[in-house]
Parts: C-alpha cells; structure tokens; sequence
C-alpha cells in the first residue's frame, strides 16, 4: 500500500470551454487543488462563424496558455492546502481533451495558427469536436467506405461522423487548400499536449493514442492501422500522401507518452523526466476517474454528453448499428472501450436560458436555471403534455447524423418556460434511454451508471428524470472532475505506481457518492408511454427503417399526449 | 345620397378581451368616436382555469358594463369630435360578438351568472368561442351525427366542433346539471345583446340570429331549423326537452332584432324604439365593414383568425369538407356566408412573447413584439431552418381539431426568438394558405384578400409573409374597427337607410387603406417549398388520409429545411 502524501500526479483536462489541472494524490485520489482555466478566445473558449451554424473552432494558443497557467496555480494550490506536498512529489501527468480535435503542425510539430501566415484563418485553428463544417465530406467517406471498405463501416456503426478527423482535414483540403498544404501533419489534440510536455519536435515522434485513432480516425490493428492508402486516394490523392506523415500505431495507455521535457519540466516547476501518459479523449479518462468496469456504463453529462462502457478483450462483441466504435483500448488496456454519445445535453439547456430566453425572469442564467429547474420539479411525468427531441445540435448515438434539428410539440397557449424546460430535460433522458437499449440488445453489459461532470452533480431533477427514464439506478462519481483524476490515475499508472495496474489505481483513487437516484415506478410508467411516442418521432424524423415512426403512430402522438397528460392532471 | 351628419349609427363590438362602441355617420362610414371598455374580470376578460387549459369563459356582467359605458363615452366623444352630431340623430345600433359563445338565462332571460346561487360557479358564465372543455361532447355529437343524420355534418364540414352550441350545453349538462337544470333557456352573445337592448324580457321573445345559428346550433331550413328532437335525445332526453326553450327560426339581417326599449334608450341616452339590427358574429359584420362581395376573402386577423368569403345564394355550393359551414344569410341576405378561421393566430406570438419570455428583451410585451418583428423582418424566408405547426389552441380549418397542439421543429443550438417568432408568423401563414387552398378547391372565388383586425394593420412583416405565402395581394380595410364599422351598417340599413341595401351602404360606407402587399416571386418560391413541408406535417400530426404526411416524406423534413436554409444564407 502505497501511504498518502509520498507521491502525486497531475491530470489535465482540456474541456470544451476552459481547462483544468488537477493535483492528486496517487495512494488515495484525494484531490489537493484544481486550477482552472477559461479560453480567452472566441465565445467561451469556441471561435463561432454567424454565417455557419456548424462551424466551432478552438485556438492553439488558448492550450498552451492554459498549460502553463493551470498546472503552476495547482501546484501552488496544492503547496498551500497540503504541507507535506512538493512538486518534486509529482511523478507524473496525464492529459485529457476533447475529441475528435485535430489540428495542423507544420514540420516541427508547431501550430499552423500560431504562423502569422495563418492569423485569423479558421482552417488553421483546431477543429473543435462539435464542429459539423464537414457533413459533406462524413457523407462521401460513408459512401466511398460502403462501396470500397465496408469492414470499416462495421466497426464505427454504420456511418462516418462530420466530428472526426477524416472528415475534418478533408473539408480543409477542399476548402482551405493553402492551410491543407501547409500543414506537415495533423495531431489530435489528445495527442498534442503530451507531445508538448514531452517535446516531441516533429509530428513523427508524437506517441499517438489510441482512444481517439480509434474509430475517429478509422484505426484498426484489423487492417493495419490507418486506412489504407488506396482508399484514401480514392477519397483524394493528397490524403493519401498525408498518411505517410501521420503514424503508423497508437497506442493504449500501458505505456507513456515519453517524459516532461527539459523546457515545460521548468515552465512547470516540475521534475524532468517524470512520466507523461498517453492521451485519452475526455470522457474515456473520465471513465477511468469514475471506477469503469464491466457492467458499468459511465456517463459524463456536461454540455454534451458521452457514454463509455467496457467489455474484457477475450470476449467477442459484435459491431453495434449506431455506436461509433469498440475500439480494443480505448480506455482501458485489456478492454474493449465502447462509446456512444448525446450530441448536445447541457448546451440545449443553456440555449432555452440563454437564446430564447425564460419568461422575463430576472437575474443571469445561472439563476434561471436554477428557477426553471425548481419549477419544473413541480410538474409531474406527463403534465406538460410536451415532447421533444434533443437534437439541436443533430444525433450523435443511435442515429449518427448531424442533419438532425430540434423538435418540440404538444405546445398550448398556456405552456410554459418550466414546462419547455423540463421537456428539454426528459428529451436528453430518452436519447439516453435509446443508447442503452441499444448496448444492452448487442449484449454490451449495463447494470448500473456512474455520472460526472457538472450537470450530474449540479442538477438532482435531471439525475432522477435520467433514473425514472432509464429504469437505471443513477451513482454519480465521487470527484467532481473525473476527467482529470482519469487522467492523473493514467499518470500515476504511466508512473509505476500501484504495480502499474488500472485496476488497482482505480480502486484505490476512485469512488462514488453516498447518494443514489432510484427509479420511482410510477414515474417510469408514465415515462414508458412518453418514451414510446419519442421513439415514434425519433423513428420518423430519423429515417429509422422498420421503426415505429410511421404515418398512423404520428397521428396519435398529439392525442396521446393530451391523454397521458389528462391522466396526469387526477 | 344622404347627405353627412343627417344620420348616425353605432357599432357594438364584443371581442375576446374588450368591448368597444363606434360612432359612425351614416352617409360614409365616417367614424366619430370610439370607446373601449376592458372586461375587468378574469385575465385581460377571460376567466382560466390553472387545471385545464381548455377551459375559458367571460362573465356577464362585463358585457352589460361596457354596453352602458363603452356606448355613452363614445356618444360624448362623437359630440366633442363632431358639432353637428346629436344623440337624437342615432338612427341604429348593431351588435357584433364573438361566437359561438352560449350563456345560461333565467325565464326573464336573466343571465344565471347573475344570480348570487351560482355566483363563481364557471358553467353558469357566457362559454366563451375559445373554450374547449367540451371536447367529448363534440366528439359524440359528430359520432351520433355521423349515424343518425348524415347531413349534419355535411353542412358543417364534417366534424362538430368543441366550440359550440350543443358541445358546450351537453357538456354543462353532465358536468353542471344545477345550472343546466336551472337554465331555462341559452342565448348566444350575438343573440343577448340585442335582446338586452330590445328588453326582450324572455328567452322566447329574442330575436336569433342565423349567423350565430347555423352551423354552430345545427340550425339549416333543410331539416326545419334545430336539429330534431328525436336526434338530440339521442344524446341526452334533457337536451330534447330544452328544444322547446330555445327557438323555431333565425334570421338573418334584413331585418331588425326590434326598437331599442325605453329603459336601454334612457341609460344609453339615445332615442327609444330606433333600430336594433339582429347580432352577427364579429367577423362577419366584420366582412360586412371590410366591403366583402363574391370574389373577396376577409381575414380578420387577431388573437385568433375568421375568413369569411360570400356566394350569391342562387349558385350551387357545395359542402366543403373541413369548412366549418356555407349558411344562407349567415353574412350578407341574399348570398351563402362561408367561414373558416384559425384558432390562434396572435394568441400564439403573444404566448410566445408573454409565456416564454423573448432572450431577456427588456421592456413591456408590446415593445418585446416591437423588437422580435423588427429583427424578423431582418430574416429570409428559409433562412433559420425553422417550421412550425399553428395548433397551439388546435386547428380549426381545415382539420376541425382541437386536439391537435403546437410544434416547433428545425431548432439548433444558434436558433434566436426573432427566428422562432418569424416562424411562428409562418406557420400562421401557412394555415391561412390551407385555408384558401381549400377555399378554391370546393369552387369559392377567392381573387382578393381584405384583412382587417389589429394585427393587420399593426404589422406590416406579418402581412407581407402572408402575401408571399398565400400568392395573394393582401389590401387592409381603410376602417381599424371593421367589425364595429360592419354592425353598424347593420343598424344603418336595419333603420332602412340607403334604401335599406347593404350593397349600397356598404358602397358608401366601406373602404381600402391605399396600402397593398403584393406577393414576392422570389419569397413565394422558398415559401412553396416550406408549404409543402408544413402539409407534410400537416397532413401527418393531422392524420390526414391520403395526404403528403409519409414515412419517408417526414425524414426528409428536417434535412430538406436545412438544405433551404443553406440556399437562402447565398
């Protein structure tokens, strides 16, 4: 057993609109200090386009100011809180981000937006995850993969996202050549900032992680890493040339990144040659952070939200229509990582209170949704006799399509905000509800869920909505930054430390809340009938083959709404 | 020619939230004054109820308020405006209301609303037009028409709706059987007004109107006016037996309801026994003071929508499926009345605007639709991706269903009140366009649109959509009190003046704001492709057979609307 306080690691967590820097004690998980940073650039952190809702951008200067500023303030933070701790206690860090991320680097791995050639060029900046610019091009992978590849399509669920890397660094070529051009490589910002810390000076030498090649940039030991040159070409000959300057293998995250370099070791305060681990996308560490295990689905619910489940690697487990991938890796070595997700969740909430507004009540959006959250705690399943779908920003799982808009329906003279705001809220519940359903019929274990991030922790209605909703008993994870301490459990493990095993780093520096959200029976009942008719609207507007969207279900929704919402009302 | 100042009339007009009493100069439509009384009771005059959102009722002693108010200030108003005015010279008075609205009346045709034994009891109010608590009972009389009398429903358009006559009384019966027990008779508000103001002190002496009568009572001289009594005990024995309380004929307005009585003449200080011209509902004295002839569509266009379009009675018209109903005399005498409507137009943005709240819009609610319209007119059609269904208080025609609710369907995480409020406008468009469509389809010439009402002549954007969608010019009434401007033709001619021909005195009388909306090509050619997604919703949610509302035509909904929105942002 190793004893507190004899060695700490550092998890860095690059969020969609801030980062953060964790100090963590490796024996216990005890959280010393966390510092946070918000990206000076664009509209909270993301560089917007008016003209191009799709369009969301990130930029690399933001990452490496955050770098410097949050890891120093932790360190300090945690010398204050903790006098048995010193930097040269750090034995390693460990880095999550966003995903899928990726940005152009010229040949000495540094950022094209940092060349004032490309100032102001939003080509040249990281194409942020919800950034949808590239639908087209998601579309003619699909397509060129259905006819040329289809093992490929297999393995991703079906139908290559706008969010991932192909599609992304496609759309630059086409439509920012001189950016496309310039850029020797491009790097997931996953693998940027280890590749930072441990001063990888040109892109060949960046140790490539796994959980984000995955599925997103169609990597599979199966057909030897990237795709193939041939199917690239088949798309455009210059991404076939692009290949040769990306990697050959990822790698899960039983090895290290390399160790902090001389120059970050001093901007850092920290020792040279401390382990840096592999990097991991946000919610595969927060899996981590979370206790993820067989049988456990781990959801992070934040402004969107993200669904990881694992399944031992000497199991077969087929491909799931919808899923983005099992990629044997991803979050755990030794595991198959499963990961499904919710387009927009927090982001549709903060939309209602923030762009449309919440009935004249006063104070700042803080405060509104915590009055319309109180308001619509008084309502009960059914009452509004709303229905709405939560895909304001498209459909990442099961429906995997970004041509997907917002519904909502059952609206009367009389409804309000609360009401609007609570459907909002059931209507991330039922895509929820949807993902599971799906794991469950290809045989992905699910028998309890553990949430992180902000809105699990914040929002006790939507957590016992999620449970009424799911028939799920929901646990939310005992750190309030799962990510980080994922990520600072993968730094610990990278380090040596609890014989290099997650499992054993897991148990020891993770845990959950006392609290629980059982599902209330008579909830769900009600919820099962809300739930049918959302997959009638799910199934219609999504195309859903042999679903129940068709004519006649439509019909009833509006009548069977008023019904369910008469019955509600004795 | 009558010359100027010889005569006067005065138009009642009873509206959802106020009353008002115009002063007109019968020689040319000149309006004197006009004053308004708000109905003190309920919210803005309607009483709610916070449990059921169907429910809305006025109270009786509002409307005898504002009769003795609203008509003695503008009596002062029209002497202060005009030296040569006199009371003396008050030739008529007409009374329009909205309908069907039914109240419960003593023996002395007393309304029980009065009588302390039923004080704050809801049945015992005037059941306002929008009140839609008797939805099973409309469903029913539709079911036993549908079996028993076949020709009921071809009249009214195939469906008996919530908000009439026979629904509102049956549903009084089964849910309030003390005041339908003590009812002895039921008056519309058309009806009571004049009966007040004629001192016809028994539900047997009033003088009913066919307007009010016809399809909303099932009054037709086909069947010899009610319905029979064998039909109506086949939904109840008691509702057979009130038969004998109600009425053998209704008439239409070439002729008087009586002479003002000398208690009214007194209060009113106007002269005892001049003409009161039997009640219209609102809008269709309201087509009357817009000018309508054969060939013309009046929209008043308010809190909800009536059209209203004229035959010449000796054509053939046919039954018009989803139109409420073709009654002979119902408008002009001499023609076939024909009438649609929507059951919320500026009830929706008003909603939108009041219940919903407008993105922290700060000010009063007027300015809130000040500024959402000025930023919507800022919008091309298409431009936000938006579509959105006009049912939030069901739909009137072409679906004649009350069950039927809102929906709002396109949103992304960028979508603005200014862009909702645009497409809310749109819908309303929209359903205006199915109406018309409608219309023209069943053989009723619809060449010009005459609009009049507050919204009509208060927002230009609004009616340059609607000539843009509809393909229609769109003229405005010169008069903004179309409706009071209609009943008091109705008391001009009633008085016998202009040889008592409403041709002629609507001749003199009426006229068109030199202002016109012409269609946009460029507009109408997005607007023809958003019109086919609206059926396409339409026809779905509405369970109309054999309609465009497919499977498949749905899941091309929301990426055809993108794509719209991706041409229009060029």
């Amino acid at each position: 057993m190793l004893p507190p306080n004899s060695a700490y690691a550092i998890g860095l967590d690059y969020g969609t609109n801030s980062a953060r820097a964790l100090v963590v004690d490796c024996a216990d998980g005890r959280e010393l200090a966390c510092a946070v940073f918000n990206y000076p650039s664009g509209e909270q952190g993301v560089i917007l386009d008016a003209a191009d809702h799709l369009l969301a951008r990130q930029h690399p200067a933001d990452y490496l100011a955050a770098l410097e500023t949050a890891v120093r303030e932790a360190l300090a933070g945690a010398a204050a809180a903790e006098p048995l701790f010193a930097p040269e206690k750090v034995a390693g860090i460990g880095v999550d981000a966003t995903g899928s991320s990726p940005l152009p680097v010229d040949a000495q791995n540094r950022p094209l937006a940092l060349d004032p050639r490309f100032a102001g060029d939003p080509a040249a900046l990281c194409w942020l995850w919800k950034d949808h610019t590239a639908i087209p091009e998601a579309a003619a992978i699909t397509d060129a993969a259905r006819r040329l590849r289809p093992q490929f399509l297999a393995k991703i669920g079906g139908v290559y996202s706008a969010e991932w890397f192909w599609a992304k660094i496609w759309h630059a070529l086409k439509t920012a050549p001189a950016v496309f051009d310039a850029a020797h490589s491009w790097v997931e910002l996953t693998d940027f900032i280890p590749a930072v810390l441990t001063g990888a000076d040109a892109p060949e030498k960046i140790i490539r992680g796994v959980c984000t090649a995955g599925h997103k940039a169609l990597y599979a030991d199966e057909w030897g890493g990237l795709p193939d040159k041939e199917f690239l070409a088949a798309l455009d000959p210059r991404l076939a040339a692009l290949r040769d300057r990306l990697y050959e293998r990822a790698h899960d995250v039983s090895r290290a990144a390399g160790g902090l370099c001389a120059e970050w070791a001093r901007r850092l305060g920290l020792r040279e040659g401390i382990a840096v681990a592999v990097g991991e996308m946000d919610v595969h560490y927060g899996a981590i952070g979370c206790g993820v295990g067989e049988g456990a689905l781990v959801k992070v619910v934040g402004t969107s939200t993200c669904d990881c489940a694992v399944v031992r690697a000497d199991k077969t487990v087929a491909d799931i229509p919808g899923i983005c991938g099992i990629v044997r890796g991803s979050i755990l070595p030794g595991y198959y990582g499963v990961e499904a997700g919710q387009s927009a969740v927090g982001d549709i909430f903060k939309w209602f209170v923030e762009k449309v507004g919440a009935s004249g009540a006063l104070g700042n959006s803080a405060e509104m949704h915590k009055n319309l959250t109180a308001a619509a705690a008084h309502l009960r399943p059914g009452q509004s006799g709303l229905l709405a779908l939560d895909w304001n920003n498209g459909n990442r799982t099961i429906l995997v399509n970004q041509r997907l808009t917002g519904l909502l329906l059952g609206q009367t003279l009389q409804t309000t905000p609360a009401e609007i705001y609570r459907a909002l809220i059931e209507a991330t519940a039922f895509g929820a509800r949807a993902i599971i359903e799906r794991l469950r019929e290809y045989g992905v274990p699910v028998e309890r869920v553990v949430c992180t991030g902000g809105i699990a922790t914040k929002n006790p209605l939507l957590m016992q909505i999620y449970a009424d909703v799911t028939g799920c008993e929901m646990r939310v994870s005992r750190s309030t930054q799962s990510c980080a301490l994922g990520a600072a459990i993968g730094a610990t493990v990278a380090a040596g430390i609890h014989g290099g095993s997650f499992a054993a780093a897991q148990n020891a520096m993770t845990g959950l809340l006392p609290l629980s959200y059982k599902p209330d029976p008579a909830a769900g009942a009600v919820y099962d009938k809300l739930y049918a008719l959302y997959r009638v609207l799910h199934d219609a507007f999504g195309g859903v083959a042999g679903g129940t969207g068709t004519a006649g279900n439509i019909a009833a929704v509006m009548p069977t709404l008023l019904d369910i919402k008469s019955a509600s009302a004795k």
